[in-house]
């Protein structure tokens, strides 16, 4: 045996040490920011069933899929999804290579931030502004505008930046499955390309197990380079009927967990739990008002209607944000 | 430290070892049934550089990402695409449900065996097989479809397992990269369905990692079930320009590594190595006329020609299977 052989060996060890000491805390409290409550214990009661082997309800590594909404369940959402007020601030910053924006709806109501205005165009006005700032560049270069925008825009009520506005609750669900054998995917209605530059380092999530809404792409050798061309024509909409859709295009196996907050998730929750069993669907309703918003049933954003009378039919697993969560984001 | 906890340190321990022993077998001969010409030390030297910690080669874990197309690469095509076989295969079973197909081209065709008519028909006959045969099921009946057909359909001529067509030599350069911490994924211009039932037993690549061509499909509750409808229209071909696109969708990564063996191959290859150092492209030439087919330039299927040019330009690797190749096809 080498000198080389013995270090390979020696590392092999402390990885096992230190996979012993991780896998120790997390049996100590894998979620130490949820309350102990019934909701805590549900997840807690299916992790353990799906992983013991030998179990009825065992399920093997490979097919422990979990599937999670972002917007509403992985960070906040109100008073505006997140990636409009990113596309919002790219209009201000790309305005003074358009001057004829201030004289153009809904381009001027963005200028002026007279949201009213801009709402006022309906979803025409918004794939209008979704064209202008999401599309005409390389994907490399789209990916470099948002990670400057996510390491620095902030949110307007809470002074965080919005990478800092994630559910510090989720993020231990996140760890705890994936210290369990889970591959942890997102499936959100946001775009595919505004999310990837930053899940990995946030949620812990890479790239390729990142779904969601797209624009189409042409590939190309621009000036001998080979470049992705983000083009201003909708893809997919990763939303309600779409989501299983997504699913069944990237990951191509049924989850077997699936968290969402809203009317748009309620396909990908039905997918993930009915007829399959062992499986598990989470809804994360906002009910704090005062750490976070309260919303469901009438919201403009995040509504959560009939997923929501659903969950009791189908035995979903609802978090309340007040009651069930220690605390929202993580310390500062 | 409880029982329960010495146990579990155990097996850590003992999956260490187990890890190393394999970590030392690969370092005797990682590609067994390569030849010991310049191919083989080029995709050695590249590995060990891109892994070597320190070096200026060095690409962390997470960007080693590797693409192979599937038919002449990973597995062979002739004398016709294997998925083509298998849509021929799936004609003759669903006879008896279409009487009028022994009249009318191009399933009278298949059924008499006579595929010059069928190809006289050209792409427009192949799309309506491929619509007939591929869609009208639900995801998890064409599932079982293909499993059906994968684990009994034979080649005509070598009287193989279609699925024991596959070159063992590409494998061992699977295991090869992944062992060196490489995510390999197939990218190819078969559908992306028709693979994934088998991709994970016979390349050890799991369905979230295969991307290719597909049908557009709907998600509905049927009789309370929910399933995925596939339709009878194209939704995306993964071949040429298509397949940097569909790397960007579903990967989300320039690979470092892509291997082809066509010129439907071409574009990935540019797209994994042009402007970018250390990358590494690979093209299998098909040069055994005795052990598999020997073809390129005017080939209808495969045709390998301005790809094969510009791998000199560019600096590429092409294996020459009759030069490097000690075996074809695992031993039976």
């Amino acid at each position: 045996m080498t000198a080389n052989h013995d270090r390979q060996l020696l590392s092999v060890l402390l990885v096992g040490v230190f996979a012993f000491v991780g896998s120790g805390s997390y049996a100590a409290d894998p979620l130490p920011s949820w309350n102990d409550t019934a909701t805590k214990a549900a997840i807690i009661d299916f992790v353990e069933r799906v992983t013991r082997e030998g179990s009825a309800g065992f399920v093997p590594p490979a097919e422990r899929i979990a599937t999670f909404d972002n917007d509403g369940t992985l960070w906040s959402e109100q008073p505006m999804y997140f990636q409009l007020a990113f596309a919002f601030d790219r209009v201000k910053a790309m305005a003074p290579q358009h001057p004829e924006w201030k004289d153009q709806q809904p381009f001027k109501g963005v200028l002026e931030s007279d949201t009213k205005a801009v709402l006022a165009g309906g979803k025409k006005s918004l794939l209008e502004i979704v064209a202008a700032t999401h599309s005409g560049m390389t994907s490399e270069d789209f990916e470099r505008i948002v990670a400057d925008w996510i390491s620095t825009a902030k949110h307007p009520q809470t002074g965080r930046l919005y990478k800092d506005m994630v559910y510090q609750p989720m993020l231990e669900l996140l760890a705890y499955l994936r210290a369990n054998g889970f591959k942890t995917f997102i499936v959100s209605g946001g775009g595919i390309e505004f999310m990837r530059p930053w899940t990995e380092a946030t949620y812990g999530i890479p790239p390729e197990q990142v779904v969601g809404s797209s624009v189409k792409t042409r590939f190309e050798l621009r000036d001998g380079k080979p470049v992705i061309v983000r083009l201003p024509e909708i893809d997919f909409i990763d939303d309600k009927e779409g989501k299983p859709v997504g699913i069944n295009s990237h990951v191509g196996r049924r989850p077997i967990f699936a968290a969402g907050n809203s009317d748009g998730d309620w396909q990908m929750l039905q997918y993930a739990t009915i007829g399959r069993s062992p499986s598990f669907a989470l809804i994360v309703h906002h009910t704090d008002d005062q750490r976070e918003w309260a919303y469901d049933r009438d919201s403009h954003i995040g509504q959560l209607d009939q997923a929501l009378d659903d969950a009791t039919r189908q035995g979903w697993t609802v978090v309340d944000m007040k009651q069930d969560w220690k605390r929202i984001y993580p310390a500062q």
